[in-house]
């Protein structure tokens, strides 16, 4: 996990106060994450899953892709600390990171948004 | 114009209903506008620009970049509906959409929240 960006704690909607450079840094690396349609389908299917969580068992068959493709969509997501992943027995369990959303959704909210 | 995405009218949060196929196709062109930093940067600065509105005069200073490369950028943003561009005398005067804001903060705001 160690190479899994940080969840930023902090910034205001983008519409209120200018993103400095790190801050821009950081959000664009998790927009780029975003920015293929499997891996954002992937990102959804997990968060809208019963529960919250899914393993890849529940994931490939919406995709007509093969397991190591999903896996590495999977790996992004995860390294751009969107989603989490737990092995339990066999799978490995996927969560998405509700703070990562959230900051995401603030961040593009209008400046006259209260952002906790 | 003819060029700019669509503004799409729908979605529920991604956490709250998995994302179509064509849906993940629309959100994910415009995840990839914003995948830049100096492209959020540009946006952060008009979106929270007095009015709401800059023109490149505002925008060139906080960049060691040149004009060219500045209005590359902006044409991505523009393409991608992200904001909108109006000619008046010498310069291009440039809004962010706000619908097109809104509707991604919407999709990524948590499950249970309510989207207009």
């Amino acid at each position: 996990m160690s190479k899994q960006l940080p969840i930023a704690k902090c910034c205001s909607p983008l519409a209120r106060d200018p993103l400095t450079e790190v801050q821009a840094t950081e959000l664009a690396k998790r927009f780029k994450a975003m920015a293929d349609p499997v891996r954002l389908r992937l990102l959804s299917l997990i968060a809208s899953h019963t529960g919250g969580e899914a393993c890849v068992c529940d994931l490939t068959d919406a995709f007509d892709l093969t397991g190591p493709t999903i896996s590495h969509h999977l790996k992004v997501l995860r390294e751009s600390g969107l989603i989490t992943g737990e092995r339990r027995g066999t799978w490995v369990y996927y969560r998405v990171h509700p703070e990562a959303l959230a900051h995401l959704s603030a961040v593009l909210a209008p400046g006259d948004a209260v952002v906790a």
